[in-house]
Protein backbone atom coordinates (compact mmCIF):
# COMPACT_ATOMS: atom_id res chain seq x y z
CA UNK A 1 0.00 0.00 0.00
CA UNK A 2 2.76 2.54 1.40
CA UNK A 3 4.28 1.30 -2.22
CA UNK A 4 1.70 1.54 -4.22
CA UNK A 5 1.10 5.42 -2.66
CA UNK A 6 5.02 5.66 -3.24
CA UNK A 7 5.43 4.55 -7.03
CA UNK A 8 2.38 7.18 -7.83
CA UNK A 9 4.33 10.20 -6.20
CA UNK A 10 7.34 9.42 -7.49
CA UNK A 11 5.58 9.48 -10.86
CA UNK A 12 4.79 13.08 -9.90
CA UNK A 13 7.95 13.79 -9.02
CA UNK A 14 9.41 13.00 -12.53
CA UNK A 15 6.65 14.76 -14.44
CA UNK A 16 7.17 17.96 -12.75
CA UNK A 17 10.86 17.73 -13.71
CA UNK A 18 9.66 19.83 -16.86
CA UNK A 19 8.61 22.94 -14.56
CA UNK A 20 12.32 23.60 -15.05
CA UNK A 21 12.08 24.14 -19.18
CA UNK A 22 8.98 26.83 -18.62
CA UNK A 23 10.32 30.00 -19.10
CA UNK A 24 8.78 33.05 -17.98
CA UNK A 25 9.16 36.75 -19.52
CA UNK A 26 10.73 38.28 -16.50
CA UNK A 27 14.31 38.00 -16.66
CA UNK A 28 16.85 37.40 -13.23
CA UNK A 29 17.99 40.34 -11.11
CA UNK A 30 21.15 41.15 -12.67
CA UNK A 31 21.35 39.67 -16.57
CA UNK A 32 19.22 39.09 -19.34
CA UNK A 33 18.83 35.69 -18.87
CA UNK A 34 15.21 34.51 -18.34
CA UNK A 35 13.41 33.26 -15.33
CA UNK A 36 12.09 29.67 -15.48
CA UNK A 37 9.01 28.64 -13.77
CA UNK A 38 11.32 26.32 -10.85
CA UNK A 39 14.00 29.60 -9.75
CA UNK A 40 10.65 31.72 -9.66
CA UNK A 41 8.57 29.59 -7.27
CA UNK A 42 11.89 28.50 -5.49
CA UNK A 43 12.46 32.63 -4.83
CA UNK A 44 9.22 33.05 -3.88
CA UNK A 45 8.70 30.69 -1.37
CA UNK A 46 12.34 32.13 0.36
CA UNK A 47 10.73 35.63 0.00
CA UNK A 48 7.11 34.11 1.91
CA UNK A 49 9.29 32.63 5.07
CA UNK A 50 11.47 35.88 5.29
CA UNK A 51 8.70 38.65 4.55
CA UNK A 52 6.02 36.59 6.36
CA UNK A 53 5.79 39.00 9.57
CA UNK A 54 4.48 41.95 6.94
CA UNK A 55 1.46 40.08 5.80
CA UNK A 56 -1.50 41.98 6.97
CA UNK A 57 -3.32 39.39 8.77
CA UNK A 58 -2.33 35.97 10.54
CA UNK A 59 -1.39 33.49 7.85
CA UNK A 60 -0.62 29.57 8.08
CA UNK A 61 3.19 29.72 6.58
CA UNK A 62 3.12 26.20 5.64
CA UNK A 63 0.34 26.73 3.84
CA UNK A 64 1.01 29.60 2.06
CA UNK A 65 4.91 27.81 0.91
CA UNK A 66 2.36 24.58 -0.60
CA UNK A 67 0.77 27.48 -2.72
CA UNK A 68 3.51 28.84 -4.04
CA UNK A 69 5.65 25.64 -4.31
CA UNK A 70 3.10 24.26 -6.75
CA UNK A 71 1.18 27.14 -8.29
CA UNK A 72 2.99 27.49 -11.62
CA UNK A 73 2.88 23.33 -11.94
CA UNK A 74 0.13 23.81 -13.95
CA UNK A 75 2.02 25.61 -16.68
CA UNK A 76 3.91 21.87 -17.55
CA UNK A 77 0.44 21.54 -19.92
CA UNK A 78 -1.21 25.41 -20.00
CA UNK A 79 1.96 27.31 -20.63
CA UNK A 80 3.38 30.37 -18.85
CA UNK A 81 1.39 33.81 -19.55
CA UNK A 82 2.99 37.12 -19.57
CA UNK A 83 1.07 39.11 -16.81
CA UNK A 84 0.53 42.01 -19.21
CA UNK A 85 -0.58 39.93 -22.05
CA UNK A 86 -3.67 41.51 -23.59
CA UNK A 87 -5.11 38.71 -25.42
CA UNK A 88 -5.26 35.88 -22.96
CA UNK A 89 -6.66 35.60 -19.75
CA UNK A 90 -3.93 34.74 -17.22
CA UNK A 91 -6.02 32.88 -14.19
CA UNK A 92 -8.00 30.16 -13.51
CA UNK A 93 -8.77 28.99 -17.62
CA UNK A 94 -10.26 25.94 -18.37
CA UNK A 95 -6.86 24.76 -19.54
CA UNK A 96 -5.25 25.47 -16.05
CA UNK A 97 -8.25 23.54 -14.45
CA UNK A 98 -7.76 20.49 -16.79
CA UNK A 99 -3.75 20.53 -16.04
CA UNK A 100 -3.85 20.68 -12.70
CA UNK A 101 -6.57 17.49 -12.80
CA UNK A 102 -3.96 15.62 -15.19
CA UNK A 103 -0.88 16.61 -13.43
CA UNK A 104 -1.99 16.60 -9.70
CA UNK A 105 -3.90 13.27 -10.73
CA UNK A 106 -0.78 11.21 -11.04
CA UNK A 107 -0.70 11.59 -7.09
CA UNK A 108 -2.78 9.16 -4.98
CA UNK A 109 -6.34 10.51 -4.94
CA UNK A 110 -6.56 12.04 -1.53
CA UNK A 111 -3.34 13.65 -2.17
CA UNK A 112 -4.23 14.88 -5.52
CA UNK A 113 -7.62 16.59 -4.20
CA UNK A 114 -5.58 18.18 -1.44
CA UNK A 115 -3.31 19.66 -3.94
CA UNK A 116 -6.05 20.67 -6.65
CA UNK A 117 -7.91 22.52 -4.05
CA UNK A 118 -4.23 24.17 -2.59
CA UNK A 119 -3.75 25.48 -6.24
CA UNK A 120 -7.67 26.72 -6.48
CA UNK A 121 -7.58 28.32 -3.48
CA UNK A 122 -4.66 30.49 -4.72
CA UNK A 123 -6.52 31.25 -8.10
CA UNK A 124 -8.89 32.55 -6.05
CA UNK A 125 -7.36 34.45 -3.94
CA UNK A 126 -9.36 34.91 -1.20
CA UNK A 127 -7.82 33.21 1.98
CA UNK A 128 -5.25 35.21 4.29
CA UNK A 129 -2.85 33.00 2.79
CA UNK A 130 -3.42 32.87 -0.65
CA UNK A 131 -3.48 36.99 -0.73
CA UNK A 132 -0.25 36.74 0.99
CA UNK A 133 0.70 34.31 -1.72
CA UNK A 134 -0.07 36.30 -4.83
CA UNK A 135 0.96 39.43 -2.70
CA UNK A 136 4.67 37.40 -3.63
CA UNK A 137 4.57 36.21 -6.91
CA UNK A 138 3.74 40.17 -7.81
CA UNK A 139 6.66 41.56 -6.16
CA UNK A 140 9.00 39.11 -7.06
CA UNK A 141 8.80 40.39 -10.82
CA UNK A 142 8.25 44.68 -9.65
CA UNK A 143 11.47 44.09 -7.80
CA UNK A 144 13.63 41.74 -10.97
CA UNK A 145 12.22 44.58 -13.37
CA UNK A 146 12.67 47.91 -11.06
CA UNK A 147 16.26 46.47 -10.45
CA UNK A 148 17.40 44.83 -13.96
CA UNK A 149 17.09 48.69 -16.17
CA UNK A 150 12.89 48.53 -16.44
CA UNK A 151 13.33 44.94 -17.55
CA UNK A 152 9.97 42.99 -18.67
CA UNK A 153 8.37 46.92 -18.72
CA UNK A 154 10.92 48.16 -21.06
CA UNK A 155 11.23 45.23 -23.30
CA UNK A 156 7.69 45.34 -23.79
CA UNK A 157 6.51 48.78 -23.58
CA UNK A 158 4.32 48.66 -20.30
CA UNK A 159 2.72 52.22 -19.61
CA UNK A 160 2.80 52.83 -15.88
CA UNK A 161 -0.94 52.54 -15.41
CA UNK A 162 -0.58 48.67 -16.02
CA UNK A 163 1.97 48.04 -13.91
CA UNK A 164 0.52 49.88 -10.86
CA UNK A 165 -2.67 47.80 -11.69
CA UNK A 166 -1.44 44.60 -11.90
CA UNK A 167 0.65 45.21 -8.85
CA UNK A 168 -1.60 46.92 -6.42
CA UNK A 169 -2.64 42.99 -5.68
CA UNK A 170 0.41 43.21 -3.11
CA UNK A 171 -1.57 45.62 -1.02
CA UNK A 172 -4.32 42.45 -0.48
CA UNK A 173 -1.46 40.56 1.42
CA UNK A 174 0.56 43.39 2.94
CA UNK A 175 0.63 47.14 2.83
CA UNK A 176 4.18 47.43 4.26
CA UNK A 177 5.42 45.82 1.25
CA UNK A 178 2.79 47.64 -1.05
CA UNK A 179 4.11 50.94 0.32
CA UNK A 180 7.86 50.19 -0.66
CA UNK A 181 7.03 48.75 -3.87
CA UNK A 182 4.96 51.90 -4.72
CA UNK A 183 7.92 53.55 -4.51
CA UNK A 184 10.15 51.74 -6.49
CA UNK A 185 7.30 52.09 -8.89
CA UNK A 186 7.97 55.87 -8.49
CA UNK A 187 11.91 55.60 -8.40
CA UNK A 188 11.11 53.39 -12.11
CA UNK A 189 8.91 56.73 -13.56
CA UNK A 190 11.88 59.30 -12.13
CA UNK A 191 14.30 57.18 -13.91
CA UNK A 192 12.53 56.32 -17.40
CA UNK A 193 11.83 52.52 -17.17
CA UNK A 194 7.94 53.36 -16.68
CA UNK A 195 6.03 56.18 -18.57
CA UNK A 196 3.08 57.59 -16.98
CA UNK A 197 1.63 58.87 -20.28
CA UNK A 198 2.40 57.43 -23.49
CA UNK A 199 3.53 60.10 -26.10
CA UNK A 200 1.02 60.97 -28.61
CA UNK B 1 11.31 50.23 11.95
CA UNK B 2 9.58 47.64 9.56
CA UNK B 3 10.50 49.80 6.17
CA UNK B 4 14.40 49.25 7.88
CA UNK B 5 13.41 45.40 8.28
CA UNK B 6 11.73 45.26 4.80
CA UNK B 7 14.71 47.11 3.19
CA UNK B 8 17.04 44.19 4.72
CA UNK B 9 15.02 41.19 3.59
CA UNK B 10 14.64 43.27 0.17
CA UNK B 11 18.55 42.98 -0.12
CA UNK B 12 18.89 39.70 1.31
CA UNK B 13 16.07 38.83 -2.01
CA UNK B 14 18.70 40.02 -4.25
CA UNK B 15 21.78 38.64 -3.15
CA UNK B 16 19.99 35.23 -3.03
CA UNK B 17 18.97 35.18 -7.08
CA UNK B 18 23.06 34.14 -7.05
CA UNK B 19 21.49 30.72 -6.16
CA UNK B 20 20.20 30.07 -9.67
CA UNK B 21 23.48 30.82 -11.26
CA UNK B 22 25.10 27.83 -9.35
CA UNK B 23 24.90 24.46 -11.50
CA UNK B 24 24.91 21.25 -9.83
CA UNK B 25 26.86 18.03 -11.25
CA UNK B 26 23.65 16.14 -11.32
CA UNK B 27 21.57 16.29 -14.77
CA UNK B 28 17.97 17.16 -15.20
CA UNK B 29 15.32 13.86 -15.33
CA UNK B 30 14.95 13.66 -19.19
CA UNK B 31 18.03 15.55 -20.92
CA UNK B 32 21.56 16.29 -20.48
CA UNK B 33 21.12 19.98 -19.27
CA UNK B 34 22.67 20.42 -15.59
CA UNK B 35 20.44 21.81 -12.78
CA UNK B 36 20.93 24.64 -10.73
CA UNK B 37 20.88 25.33 -6.84
CA UNK B 38 17.25 27.00 -6.96
CA UNK B 39 15.75 23.98 -9.25
CA UNK B 40 17.26 21.58 -7.10
CA UNK B 41 15.85 23.03 -4.06
CA UNK B 42 12.44 23.67 -5.20
CA UNK B 43 12.20 20.09 -6.17
CA UNK B 44 13.64 19.04 -2.89
CA UNK B 45 10.49 21.23 -1.38
CA UNK B 46 7.99 19.99 -3.26
CA UNK B 47 8.87 16.14 -3.13
CA UNK B 48 9.24 16.33 1.39
CA UNK B 49 5.78 18.28 0.76
CA UNK B 50 4.47 14.85 -1.22
CA UNK B 51 6.56 12.13 0.73
CA UNK B 52 6.31 13.59 4.42
CA UNK B 53 4.13 10.63 5.00
CA UNK B 54 6.88 7.93 4.62
CA UNK B 55 9.16 9.70 7.69
CA UNK B 56 9.52 6.91 10.04
CA UNK B 57 9.44 9.90 12.19
CA UNK B 58 6.66 12.75 13.43
CA UNK B 59 8.27 15.94 11.47
CA UNK B 60 7.71 19.21 11.45
CA UNK B 61 6.83 20.15 7.58
CA UNK B 62 7.41 23.51 7.90
CA UNK B 63 10.77 23.33 9.39
CA UNK B 64 12.15 20.60 6.45
CA UNK B 65 10.33 23.06 4.00
CA UNK B 66 12.42 26.29 5.29
CA UNK B 67 15.98 23.97 5.59
CA UNK B 68 15.49 22.55 1.99
CA UNK B 69 14.72 26.16 0.73
CA UNK B 70 17.85 27.60 2.17
CA UNK B 71 20.14 24.75 2.26
CA UNK B 72 22.37 25.99 -0.84
CA UNK B 73 21.86 28.99 -0.05
CA UNK B 74 25.31 28.97 1.29
CA UNK B 75 27.03 27.93 -1.98
CA UNK B 76 26.83 31.33 -3.48
CA UNK B 77 30.22 31.83 -1.58
CA UNK B 78 31.49 28.56 -0.99
CA UNK B 79 30.87 26.71 -4.33
CA UNK B 80 28.86 23.35 -5.49
CA UNK B 81 30.63 19.92 -4.47
CA UNK B 82 29.52 17.07 -6.24
CA UNK B 83 28.89 14.52 -3.66
CA UNK B 84 31.40 12.00 -4.76
CA UNK B 85 33.95 14.29 -5.00
CA UNK B 86 37.54 12.55 -2.97
CA UNK B 87 39.28 15.64 -2.65
CA UNK B 88 36.90 17.74 -0.86
CA UNK B 89 34.23 17.12 2.20
CA UNK B 90 31.28 18.58 1.35
CA UNK B 91 29.87 19.09 4.74
CA UNK B 92 29.64 21.76 6.87
CA UNK B 93 33.17 23.10 6.04
CA UNK B 94 34.49 26.60 7.87
CA UNK B 95 34.15 28.53 4.13
CA UNK B 96 30.29 27.07 4.25
CA UNK B 97 30.12 28.77 7.86
CA UNK B 98 31.51 31.96 6.87
CA UNK B 99 29.07 31.96 3.43
CA UNK B 100 26.39 31.88 5.92
CA UNK B 101 27.10 34.30 8.51
CA UNK B 102 27.37 36.46 5.69
CA UNK B 103 24.60 35.67 3.56
CA UNK B 104 21.84 35.56 5.65
CA UNK B 105 23.88 38.28 7.78
CA UNK B 106 22.37 40.50 5.61
CA UNK B 107 18.85 40.01 7.18
CA UNK B 108 17.45 41.70 10.73
CA UNK B 109 19.73 40.43 13.18
CA UNK B 110 17.19 37.77 14.72
CA UNK B 111 16.01 36.39 11.16
CA UNK B 112 19.62 36.12 10.39
CA UNK B 113 20.11 33.94 13.80
CA UNK B 114 17.29 31.72 13.10
CA UNK B 115 17.87 30.90 9.37
CA UNK B 116 22.20 30.34 10.54
CA UNK B 117 20.71 28.13 13.34
CA UNK B 118 18.18 25.77 10.60
CA UNK B 119 21.03 25.49 8.03
CA UNK B 120 23.50 24.31 10.98
CA UNK B 121 20.81 21.89 12.23
CA UNK B 122 20.05 20.62 8.43
CA UNK B 123 23.98 20.37 8.10
CA UNK B 124 24.12 18.41 11.32
CA UNK B 125 21.63 15.96 10.25
CA UNK B 126 20.54 14.87 13.93
CA UNK B 127 16.84 15.98 14.27
CA UNK B 128 13.89 14.17 12.34
CA UNK B 129 13.31 17.21 10.31
CA UNK B 130 17.36 17.38 8.71
CA UNK B 131 17.04 13.45 8.68
CA UNK B 132 14.27 13.78 6.43
CA UNK B 133 15.71 16.90 4.78
CA UNK B 134 18.18 15.22 4.08
CA UNK B 135 16.70 12.16 2.66
CA UNK B 136 15.50 14.21 0.29
CA UNK B 137 18.78 15.99 -0.71
CA UNK B 138 19.80 12.46 -1.70
CA UNK B 139 16.75 10.93 -2.89
CA UNK B 140 16.24 13.40 -5.88
CA UNK B 141 19.55 12.86 -7.71
CA UNK B 142 19.48 9.20 -6.99
CA UNK B 143 16.29 9.19 -8.99
CA UNK B 144 17.72 11.61 -11.67
CA UNK B 145 20.68 9.47 -12.64
CA UNK B 146 18.45 5.90 -11.95
CA UNK B 147 16.15 7.92 -14.80
CA UNK B 148 18.68 9.66 -16.89
CA UNK B 149 20.83 6.73 -18.34
CA UNK B 150 23.12 6.45 -15.11
CA UNK B 151 23.49 10.47 -15.33
CA UNK B 152 26.31 11.52 -12.79
CA UNK B 153 27.18 8.27 -11.94
CA UNK B 154 28.09 7.10 -15.81
CA UNK B 155 29.57 9.86 -16.26
CA UNK B 156 31.90 9.96 -13.64
CA UNK B 157 32.26 5.97 -13.24
CA UNK B 158 31.52 5.93 -9.61
CA UNK B 159 31.31 2.63 -8.43
CA UNK B 160 28.52 1.33 -6.56
CA UNK B 161 29.59 0.76 -3.79
CA UNK B 162 29.75 4.78 -3.25
CA UNK B 163 26.95 5.46 -4.24
CA UNK B 164 24.87 2.81 -1.56
CA UNK B 165 27.38 4.19 1.18
CA UNK B 166 26.83 8.27 0.16
CA UNK B 167 22.97 7.14 -0.52
CA UNK B 168 22.06 5.15 2.77
CA UNK B 169 21.37 8.12 4.07
CA UNK B 170 18.12 8.34 3.15
CA UNK B 171 17.35 5.10 5.31
CA UNK B 172 17.58 7.56 8.75
CA UNK B 173 14.81 9.44 7.23
CA UNK B 174 12.69 6.73 5.69
CA UNK B 175 12.55 3.47 5.90
CA UNK B 176 10.07 3.11 2.86
CA UNK B 177 11.91 5.37 0.09
CA UNK B 178 15.42 3.52 1.58
CA UNK B 179 13.74 0.31 0.46
CA UNK B 180 12.96 1.64 -2.87
CA UNK B 181 15.85 3.13 -3.96
CA UNK B 182 17.81 0.41 -2.96
CA UNK B 183 15.72 -1.28 -5.74
CA UNK B 184 16.78 1.13 -7.97
CA UNK B 185 20.46 0.95 -7.65
CA UNK B 186 19.73 -3.25 -7.75
CA UNK B 187 18.08 -1.92 -11.14
CA UNK B 188 20.68 0.37 -12.36
CA UNK B 189 23.01 -2.40 -11.57
CA UNK B 190 21.54 -4.61 -13.64
CA UNK B 191 21.26 -2.28 -16.48
CA UNK B 192 24.81 -1.34 -16.15
CA UNK B 193 24.75 1.99 -14.95
CA UNK B 194 26.80 0.90 -12.02
CA UNK B 195 29.32 -1.45 -11.40
CA UNK B 196 29.82 -3.83 -8.62
CA UNK B 197 33.48 -4.39 -9.06
CA UNK B 198 35.61 -2.37 -10.91
CA UNK B 199 37.52 -4.76 -14.02
CA UNK B 200 40.81 -5.61 -13.21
Amino acid sequence: MQIDKLQKQVAFIKEIDKVKYILRQSKLFNSDRRENDAEHSWHLAVMAIVLAEHSDKPIDLLKVLKMLLIHDIVEIDAGDTFVYDTTKDHNNTEEELAAAQRIFGILPEEQAEELITLWEEFEAAETNEAKFAKSMDRFEPLLQSATNNGGTWVEHDVPYHKVYNVNKAIKEGSSTIWNYAEGLLNESVEKGFLKKHTPV
